[in-house]
């Protein structure tokens, strides 16, 4: 029987390329069931929901929903919150005010743990509500779904960053002999690793990629370097903000640390900066370092057209499922086919993705610590969408000395 | 009566989006003029041209040559080397052997002092040679022209990125507060200025802009934040790499200095990651930087079609003035229509452009030295090509409160 009343959107944890793309999903396909009545947006998330900050979606301009898909960042605001026992009761005082029978919250496992918890709470307050969450992260690293919607266009950018980036390298390496690239990632290298999508030609850059998967050994890094630098066409190395050395400890962390987010996570920096301060000392080799930041996670022009388009249908998805019934879970990405590519939706247990994390898996690193695999690319290629765009490789045919 | 012989091009300095644009023009123009008989690419600018290593460009193919204009960073490779009288010496004794009586170099004002010294002295060696420089520099600083190819690039980079960089502030300022967009330019704060070509709006990110024309007061960039903080909307500001304090001094070159002894120390990069710590040490606000560093000049990506056009056209210019009989100068744009926008190409003596630079002029900066004025945007505007993508602005039209 249909369940009758409003539904609440919500955006949570890093902004990413592609989560107004989910939120246009769930507008699109909530307009589509009768038993959904208002629309509303949480503003930052749960801090907005606490404090009844919402937006009337049904009031949005159809212009502005149509760009919507393409426009970067979480248009609703976002936020990174552990709600206490208070607050998720205030919270659910909210729902039951607002009549909110359907709640949609787009975000990491963190988020999957919020939206189970109010899934259970309102239920053991009789409130009869449908929870779903829409997986989104750049990191990539939720269980029980093949990627997560984001993760295609920041590996994009940074198919794309490397590969010119690594240009201007081989341009300049006689002067700027090093670069190192420094991704995103705290734990998981998913992002880092896809930097190896830059490469068309066996040799292109980058030469030397390193996983928060794998110990950072220091000596073996320099000897790495070294070899690399000794083939004489300059070296470009991607690395992981979030590298950790033998004892666990991150190989950096910001001096003057401002806290920890509420989740206890820590900002993490400085992985490049130290790596070329390390490299001038210990090989006299000079290097440079490029920090795209957030820059990464949200540059509109490095979308990926298939994670634009997974956003959205994990995002209409929820609807649907709730719609027929379903709470308590997330919805998932099931690759159907590898060979032409094509993704479908699933569902998977909030409590289980909440409660893991997943890593790069061993079969997609090197032997060596310092590459990704032929099965990373694999699997990661179709994620980005589009060919990169086609580059002139002049033949450069030597001219014949005179003297 | 036309000068019969082969031509030489070379690339030089850091490479842009469309220094390759140049080089095309350069090909494209010299194919059409009988009197250039063999055209050679200098490989990594002049530092090959000592090792006689150029390349046979007549050699490439149509196809590479059509994608050549979108191709980032230099695809002869570049260098950064002053040459010692010796080296000039070989040089000349280089061309004669190989018959060089065009000179194309593309590159900034040093580039332009390296080609003025080469004709000159290649004059004084009884060698009829055409001289020509071929403007290049995202930093935008050579005197005697508009602007310089490669910086309509860098300048679409930044807009792009602080744009997509402030919704990402946008969204989650209430957990990063403040982020600090690092840019390019070592004594021009022309890129940084760029930045400002991200507001549609009028509260629109950045919100602060410090240029390298004007002594960073810390003092007063504490307090600048603090207001805009307190505005609650989160605060992105734009820096220059190169920010000076009353000294004269780079800001973190003094802290480098703190940091001597240390093996392992972690010293501290550059300004973002200077003034992230200061904002967090004095005002306990949390701030992050992006620092695209090599990427802003060379993502394929950004490149402006305006640019890329304008790149070509001096390339073209540069062989067809030569042709003409014209040497010893640079080729500039010149704007002769502001709206619609229009530029035409000109002529700079070398020796001029080689010992000149041209700093972001004072109408160009706002009273206060946060911000660039109106006129500087009416400046760059039309040189980052089309308009950035359109972005959705949702009216989140607040849902009246039921507690």
């Amino acid at each position: 029987m249909a369940l009758n009343g409003n539904a609440v959107i919500g955006q949570s944890g890093g902004p990413t390329a592609v989560i107004n793309a989910s939120l246009a999903g769930v507008i699109e396909e909530a307009r589509k069931h009768a038993e959904i009545q208002d629309i509303y947006g949480a503003v930052h998330g749960v801090e907005g929901l606490l404090a009844e900050h919402m937006a009337d979606l049904r009031a949005e301009d159809d212009a502005a929903l149509a760009l919507l898909p393409n426009t970067p960042s979480a248009a609703l605001g976002s936020c990174r919150k552990r709600l206490t026992e208070d607050d998720y009761e205030r919270l659910i005082a909210v729902l039951k005010a607002h009549n909110i029978r359907y709640w949609f919250y787009i975000g990491g496992n963190d988020s999957a743990d919020t939206t189970h918890h109010v899934g259970r709470l309102s239920a053991e307050a009789g409130w009869e509500m449908r929870v779903i969450g829409i997986p989104k992260t750049i990191d990539n690293d939720l269980a029980h779904t093949d990627h997560c919607p984001g993760y295609g266009s920041v590996a994009r950018f940074n198919a794309l960053a490397t590969r010119d980036a690594g240009r201007d390298t081989a341009a300049l390496y006689t002067v700027d002999t090093v670069k190192i690239i420094e991704t995103m990632g705290r734990n998981a290298g998913w992002i880092t690793a896809a930097t190896a999508l830059a490469r068309e030609e066996p040799d292109d850059p980058p030469h030397l990629i390193y996983l928060p998967e794998r110990v950072f050994d220091q000596e073996q890094f320099l000897a790495d370097i070294k070899r690399e630098v000794d083939k004489g066409r300059g070296c470009v190395v991607s690395v992981c903000e979030g590298l950790r050395d033998a004892s666990g400890e991150p190989l950096v962390s910001f001096k003057h640390a401002v806290g920890t987010d509420s989740f206890g996570h820590k900002q993490l920096g400085g992985v490049g900066d130290y790596l070329v301060n390390l490299i001038a000392e210990e090989l006299g080799i000079k290097a440079r370092f490029d920090k795209a930041g957030t820059i990464q996670r949200c540059l509109g022009v490095a979308q990926s057209e298939v994670d634009v388009a997974e956003a959205g249908l994990v995002g209409a998805a929820a609807v649907h499922q709730a719609c027929e019934g379903i709470t308590d879970k997330m919805i998932t990405l099931e690759r159907v086919s590898r060979d032409p590519y094509r993704c479908e939706t699933g569902l998977a247990s909030l409590e289980e993705v909440a409660n893991a994390e997943r890593p790069v898996p061993e079969e997609f690193i090197s032997p060596e610590g310092n590459d990704v695999t032929s099965a990373f690319v694999e699997y990661a290629r179709p994620l980005i969408g589009a060919p990169l765009p086609p580059y002139a490789r002049l033949k450069l045919r030597r001219v014949r000395k005179q003297l």
